[in-house]
Parts: C-alpha cells; sequence; structure tokens
C-alpha cells in the first residue's frame, strides 16, 4: 500500500480535516499519479454534505484530477513517468457492455467505479482528488497535451467533458443557436466550448453582473433568467439549451425558448423531480434530455480540442485549507470560475 | 355557401344533433371534398365536452377526413373531380416560417388552422368532419392511393401520420427495439408503421387480452403494463417508446425501459404536467420528447407507404346516429381500433 496525505470529512456537518489515505500498490496496468491539482465541483459538495446519496465517510471528494505520472505497471504502454495525465470521475467500467463497447463508459451497464465515495472491485471505497497522489487503470487516464496549465486544465475532467460531450451529442456548431443556463463552473465551459465549435452562444443568468464576463467569454447575448420579457422576446431561438443549474427550474420557461427539434439538456440531479406541461414538449418536436459527463475517448478528445482552441477552465487556486471557505463561497456563487486545489498544500512538512 | 349536414353537439354535455353548416364557396386554390367517412379521434370527444381548450359550440368535430373530391377551383393542379382525398387536422398554415419552409407545417409559427374548433382567416370558426362536405385548401389536401379502401384510410390522417412522424424522426428501422405503448386507434397503427420500417416491436399494454391482437399486428413482445416484473426484467431494452395514452403515466417507469441514448414521446396532453425523476434522464443519456401529428408532405408520404405496404387502420363503421355511444365504448377501451363515422348516414333523407 501506498500511504499518502489527503483531506477529508468525518462526516456531513464537519470540517475537512488532513489525513493519510490508503493507495493500492499499482498493478500491471496502473498508473501512479503524484496530483498536481485537484477541481471543487459541486457535486462535491453534495456529497461531502450527504445531499445526496449514501455517503462512506471519511470521504475524500474530488474527480477533477490534473497531475504527473510518477510510475506506471509494466503492462502499461500509453503512459510514461513525466507525462501529465488527468482524472474525470470514473475509473473503472466494464468495457464490455454495449455502452462500453461505444465509448460511453459513463453509462456502462456492468461494473462502472466512481473516482470517490464508490465501491472498487476489491470492496474498498474510492477516495478523491483532494490528496496527493492516486493510483488508476490506464484505460481511465487522460493525457493532458503538451504546455497545458495543470491548475487550469483540471476542471476539463468533469466540467470540460460534461460540457462538450452534449455539445457535441446535440451537434453544436456552426449555425446552431446554444443556450446555456448558469454562468459558474459548467456554464463558463459551455460558454467556451459552444463558441469554439462555431456555435453562436446565449448566456441566461440571473446574476447581471457576469454579463460582461459573458461577452468576454464568447456570448454574443445575455439574458437576465429573472426577466420574464427575456423569454417573451426570446421564444422559440434556440436549438440547444443546456442548464447548468444545481437545483429545479422552470422547465417550461425555458422550452419555449427552443425553435422546432430544439433540446433542452438538464444536468442536475434535482432535489425533486423535474416537471413540465406536456404542451411545451410536443410544440416545436422539443426534447427535454439528460447526460452524465462523458465517455473515456470523448475525454481525450475534449481536452486536445481544449488544446488547440487555446481553451481551459477560469480557475481560483486555494489552499487545501481553504476548502471548507471554497465551499461556502461556492454555494453562494462566489466564484469565477472554478476553485482549484494546489495539493502541494497538502503535504506534512505543511499540515 | 354551401350547406351540408352535420352532426354537431350543442354544449359539453348535450347529445350529438344533426344540423346543417356552411361550407365557404370554394375559392380558386380550394377543394370541395365529399366525406366518405370520418374517424373518431379521441381528441374529439376531448374538445366536444370541453376537457381542454375553449370550445366553441355548436361544434362539428372531426380531422380524419377520407372522401372525393366534386369540384376544384381553377387554379387546383393537383386534384381533379373523382380523385380519392384526405384531410388530416390543419387546414391551413403560413407557409413562409422556417417550420413550415421544412414541411413541419404543424410547428407553424405563424397562423396555422386546425381543422375543426379553429378560428379561420375569415373569422368564422372551422367544423370538422362529421359532415357531409368540407372546403379546404389544396395545399393540405392529401391524395389517398388508388385502391385504398375509404374507410380503413381515414383514421391515417390523424392516428396515421400521429404514429408515422415519430417513428420516421426518430429513425425506427432494422435494429431498433420499439416500444408502443398503448393499443388503441393510435397504437395499432403504431405497431403496423414500425413493424413495416422494419423494427422490432413490443406491445406495452395494461388489457391483457388484447395480447393476440398485439402478435397479429406485428408485435414481436407483449408486456403488461401494470407488472413490476415486465419494467425489471425489460430494462434499459428499448431504444425508442412512443405512449400513446391519453393520460399521465409513471415515465421514470417507462424512461427505465430506455437504452443508451433512447427517447421516449409522449403523444397526449395530460391532465397533470409531465413528472420524471432527473436521473431517469440523465441515465443513459436519455429523451423525454413530444410531437403534434405531421407535416404535408410527410402525410403523402405516410399514406403511399401504408399503400405499399398493404397497411391501413382496422375500423368499426359506425352510423351518424352513434356517435354518443361510440364515445362511451371509446372511453372504454371498447374499440377495435378505430371508430369511423359512414357520412351517407347523415344525409337528410335520412335524418
Amino acid at each position: 500500500m501506498i500511504s499518502v496525505s489527503a483531506r477529508a470529512v468525518a462526516g456531513p456537518e464537519t470540517r475537512f480535516a488532513p489525513t493519510m489515505i490508503a493507495r493500492r500498490e499499482p498493478g500491471s496496468h496502473d498508473v501512479v499519479i503524484d496530483i498536481a491539482y485537484a477541481g471543487i465541483c459541486h457535486s462535491d459538495i453534495e456529497h461531502a454534505r450527504a445531499l445526496r446519496g449514501r455517503p462512506y465517510y471519511p470521504l475524500v471528494p474530488g474527480h477533477e484530477i490534473a497531475g504527473t505520472v510518477a510510475a506506471v505497471g509494466q503492462a502499461v504502454t500509453r503512459f510514461a513517468v513525466g507525462n501529465a495525465v488527468g482524472v474525470g470521475n470514473m475509473v473503472w467500467s466494464c468495457r464490455a457492455c454495449p455502452s462500453c463497447q461505444r465509448g460511453l463508459e459513463q453509462y456502462c451497464e456492468g461494473q462502472r467505479v466512481l473516482t470517490y465515495n464508490a465501491r472498487d472491485r476489491d470492496g474498498s471505497i474510492t477516495q478523491g482528488g483532494y490528496s496527493e497522489k492516486i493510483v488508476v487503470d490506464q484505460d481511465f487516464v487522460i493525457r493532458i497535451p503538451d504546455g497545458m496549465d495543470l491548475a487550469s486544465a483540471a476542471p476539463l475532467f468533469c466540467a470540460g467533458i460534461t460540457m462538450y460531450s452534449p455539445l457535441r451529442h446535440w451537434n453544436a456548431g456552426p449555425g446552431m443557436r446554444v443556450g446555456i443556463v448558469g454562468l459558474g463552473g459548467l456554464g463558463h465551459m459551455g460558454v467556451k466550448l459552444a463558441r469554439a465549435l462555431g456555435a453562436e452562444v446565449t448566456v441566461l443568468e440571473l446574476a447581471r453582473e457576469k454579463r460582461a464576463d459573458a461577452f468576454r467569454l464568447g456570448a454574443t447575448q445575455f439574458l437576465d433568467s429573472t426577466d420574464p420579457a427575456s423569454f417573451a422576446s426570446s421564444a422559440a431561438s434556440f436549438d440547444l439549451i443546456i442548464s447548468t443549474v444545481p437545483g429545479n427550474v422552470d422547465l417550461d420557461a425555458l422550452l419555449s425558448l427552443l425553435a422546432a427539434d430544439g433540446t433542452l439538456v438538464s444536468l442536475a440531479i434535482t432535489p425533486r423531480p423535474l416537471s413540465c406541461e406536456a404542451v411545451s414538449l410536443l410544440n416545436n418536436r422539443r426534447s427535454l434530455a439528460g447526460t452524465r459527463s462523458g465517455g473515456i475517448s470523448e475525454t481525450q478528445e475534449m481536452i486536445d480540442f481544449c488544446a488547440a482552441h487555446g481553451i481551459a477552465a477560469e480557475v481560483e487556486v486555494i489552499s487545501a485549507d481553504d476548502i471548507d471557505a471554497a465551499y461556502e463561497r461556492l454555494l453562494r456563487g462566489d466564484v469565477r470560475y472554478r476553485f482549484v486545489i494546489d495539493t502541494a498544500t497538502m503535504r506534512l512538512e505543511f499540515a
């Protein structure tokens, strides 16, 4: 076993505290990664605070991981010591089911293992990226293109792929009118990616003070999502809308913005069921859809696309001692646009 | 004006009674149709009985019309006296908006006029097919292929196209696993059409006595939609499910049946909002969609497809005096599979 420093919560109402966790000795297909940065995703808060599902405590969140290869198993062919690599929200899937065969490991019908708070094949509970090292099967490791900053690359492994995958699946590109609801960690990547794909991008956001940022990031229109006039004036004018809001929103209002054959993608695991009037879908043959992150080869495609277009997340790098404070700020929407933990601050000499 | 016999309701709780209604003198682009048969759609009941929307009384329902051309305006080029023709649920659209330009007149963003209970361009209220004649702009008249029985063709103009359009839009064909929920007027056409398109068809139905019919119509599987075991054993095994049930159903249960990228199409205008858990969509990147009938050129394509494959509706022909009784039987599900009014029974000598 490899013993590494990490930050964990002991229960839903405790603060993060330094701890040591065990990583397995690398098997022949494993990659040992020295984690440099770990992004903070809204779902980390939901798990740490038991706002959904059943957390296993002590819990080390983190599924936006960027770092450097420290060691490789003997059968590892795709990575070498020193490579810049990343890990997202999955560390295992069956690779045999129809979904895995199509590169949709996120919908694996067999045994998918999430990066943290999940039962691993050996029965242990996975622990995430708020730690110094992680050991991952090479099939779930992504190569970070040369020259990319690791801190701003880390959030691409969840926020980036979670936006890129639906944008690509629903064909965002030239001539497509795309709306991004909520300009946060996911939303800001959605704007950058949709614009880079050639789409015309509108931001729908309740915080009017983000208007200037929306345009700077690539939007050509900003709609105040609290103003009914925004919806009336933009009825039936979008082909694809992706809602990044981590809660229930007025789906009928958003659906009314879709032109014929338009799709509203809702990314949130909402506290209450999704609900809309039947006519909101019947009109214009609209669809309401959901997605979960993206597949492994698609994640590689995403980060290569980001490198080619000079895109990355806009991050605020924090110390591991400031995770609790960052959670509070994130819940207030006070982050532009992703907190990233500098894991060097976890080393024992700092603890 | 042309005065013709019809059957109308005077209010939401009255019985159908003989009446005379006025049809406009044909304009240069109009086709005068001697109606032979008019199908009874569930939505006729909803309108006649004021179960949705705001009916204009006296109300003559009927948007599944088959008959023969009696006269044509001077600019009519596509039809001649004696042609077998049909009319569905639209008699006008703008033909200039993006939807009309794409052949999606059912989503016209300008002025679409429904076949009955709608305000026409001249301010009058349209009256439907429960009548002897109708006058319709040639662009909204469909040619019925030679040799097709008019009684069993009539339901194709609503039930047929309402199933054909989503089946085609979501690519029903060889290798696709299609579920049809509810084996009624729409559902039985859905089974026939999906099978003729080459898809593998399952019927989900609560009436187990329809099992034999499901197989006769072309299904290869029958699932009892009241049995939780049906859902457990068929999880994630469909690519497309179309629900024809005219009310709220358990969408989470139906969504659980969809494999990766599957779509659930709900055709009903439901009394209560549609509702499902967010994870029901997030899992397998599922979509919940709606559609309204189909476009004009697609309706022509549908009936040509039906003729080529020897498909039509299974009908029970009734007298105009039996409309009220037919409504009661339809509400009980006691029809295999569409009531069609023989409009010859409306003539004054019969009244």
